[in-house]
């Protein structure tokens, strides 16, 4: 709880001065103003983040939390629970796709175990950081007493501080965990206020019959827990999820150290919109990547009040989308510190006095 | 008009058969099937292209034509003229945002003067295939005579062909050219079919009264010339441009090469317009990149039928979409080439028989 508070505490504003000296140069490059868009947008918010006019390019690492969910006793998935620990065994031989993105964008892979629900070997590339064997069904009760999410979220602190003292200066955030888009539309469902229907998705492609049950399990979930939405612990706790809890951490703990976070998708939002309820300001520390297949994503992102970049239908979570959009990153930042100023490279300014931006 | 016609005979279809064998792979990785989306069409387009199941990374190049305009003196930009060869300058020089991000990339980048208005130097970096000083006022007639946009698509031709003899895999393609947004403006109207006011733009950034003039300039320039949509080489010629005439080139010559080439903003999409218009088939070699905040843009993907993956508000040209968007592409191929698959990795396939793509 020490750990907690004292994160929550040092999560500041980002520094709007140093964004507007970044504006400032980027205004003054080869270029008509704001016309490299998000690229900009991304370089300014960095700038804003680091406290630096001219952030350079970062080590980067992805950290992927894997946990089982009591809740697909339900029903609402088309995999079984076993994907979980065979995925998390493919992550440590570097053959899924998240394994060849992260390489692709030069970013570290961490894979951290927060609550599958079977044993797993003793691996060095795995951190074993098990709160419990999978969560509890919460069709039937909480998914997890307020101690795990609490312990999952000082997890995600302890995490993200180790890499940050290692050199990390970007982290991507993924999951795995059979079941997990479950808790995440209830999550949504509650602090966006609309409709189950109207944010389940198909997660890693249910057909009708199991989206019903999924819209139903959802529903039964929050009329069981009634969790309070001013407490977003016990939101987090009773619909929530190991992974998602340890990854609110993970966005927490980076904006104490005031260190960009680039979001994936649905499952990763559902633990963005549980840290932005904990500590609205931290939301300026995120940097969404991709847009989901799934319908509620839009509606997180909207939630959070950050744009995607990517539109790629993606739907396999694991940190996929963040990974891809490092890169986009890195050459955003490329674009401040390489490009020539109209003064040096001897290119004439625009003739009409205002540019719409 | 011999290497023209030689290259259009050329450019075949796909090999729908190699895409299927390549889809069989992609669903066969572990991840759920489908559900790396645009990633997946990618690869399996390049599949189709190549001729290759499993088409591997490939040596990139971005060509920038430079071009001017006689319809500026129109008033339709918010820069002068002098910019076109300035920024050619900045381009030799590496201090633009396109060196910038095709060194991220780690494509090549080629810049070819096909009709700057003005002198420029002999440099090692610059091909000078100037066909003229600029186009003619399209306002009062033909941009260019047919014999002129046919020795600047030739040109294009012979460009990409040098390109892929030295081993060029991937194309992208940009440009530059202060008013080039006006003709590739009366391009879309025409074939799209829409009001010209209804796929106009701000190009670099007018203002609402440079806005008005541009619209009716477009609309002058249709009206004089009243170019034949059946015959695209007069549209080409009558209302487009130098560099638009040799970018379109470099579609049909890589098409012929069964090379695929990624397009830009709105004046690569006029150029991909015109070109599919010479050889529909051609289409299918085609990868959108970005979704310009050009307004004419999403119509011309549209009439395109190719989806855009970036959505980042950019609105510079050069082929920075372009360049932005092949690190994608990359991660595409490493996806299609360094996955495990189920049996591999000893992961459980779906327990659903019909997963929903």
């Amino acid at each position: 709880m020490e750990r907690f508070q004292k994160t929550l505490d040092r999560i500041l504003p980002v520094n709007g001065q140093v964004m507007a000296k970044t504006q400032e140069r980027l205004d003054d490059l080869t270029k008509p103003r704001g016309s490299l868009g998000v690229m900009e947008t991304i370089a300014r918010k960095i700038a804003g983040i680091t406290n630096e006019v001219k952030p350079g390019i970062m080590k980067k690492t992805n950290i992927l939390m894997a946990g089982d969910h009591g809740v697909v006793e339900e029903g609402v998935s088309a995999y079984p629970q076993e994907v979980t620990p065979q995925m998390v065994m493919n992550f440590i031989n570097g053959g899924a796709a998240m394994n060849v993105l992260s390489r692709h964008a030069g970013s570290e892979l961490i894979i951290v175990d927060m609550g599958v629900a079977s044993d797993l070997p003793d691996m060095p590339m795995l951190i074993k950081r098990k709160v419990a064997r999978g969560t509890a069904n919460m069709c039937k009760g909480p998914a997890m007493t307020r101690e795990q999410a609490l312990e999952a979220l000082e997890i995600g602190i302890e995490v993200v501080e180790e890499c940050i003292d290692r050199g990390t200066g970007l982290v991507g955030i993924g999951e795995m965990g059979i079941g997990n888009t479950t808790p995440s539309t209830a999550i949504i469902s509650l602090y966006a206020r609309r409709p189950v229907a109207e944010v389940v998705g198909r997660g890693t492609g249910v057909d009708d019959g199991r989206l019903l049950i999924k819209i139903d399990a959802v529903k039964r979930a929050i009329e069981i827990n009634k969790p309070d939405l001013k407490d977003p612990l016990e939101v987090l706790a009773k619909v929530g999820g190991l992974e998602i809890a340890g990854l609110t951490g993970v966005i927490l703990g980076a904006g104490a150290r005031r260190v960009p976070v680039v979001i994936d998708g649905f499952i990763s939002g559902a633990a963005a919109v549980i840290a932005s309820q904990i500590k609205p300001v931290v939301k300026d520390y995120l940097i969404a990547s991709h847009l989901s297949e799934e319908p509620g994503h839009k509606v997180m992102l909207e939630h959070l009040g950050i744009e995607p970049m990517l539109y790629m239908n993606m739907r396999l979570g694991e940190g996929t989308g963040a990974a891809l959009a490092m890169n986009i990153i890195d050459a955003s930042l490329k674009i401040l510190n390489e490009m020539s100023t109209f003064s040096d490279a001897g290119v004439s300014e625009a003739t009409d006095k205002e540019i719409p931006q």
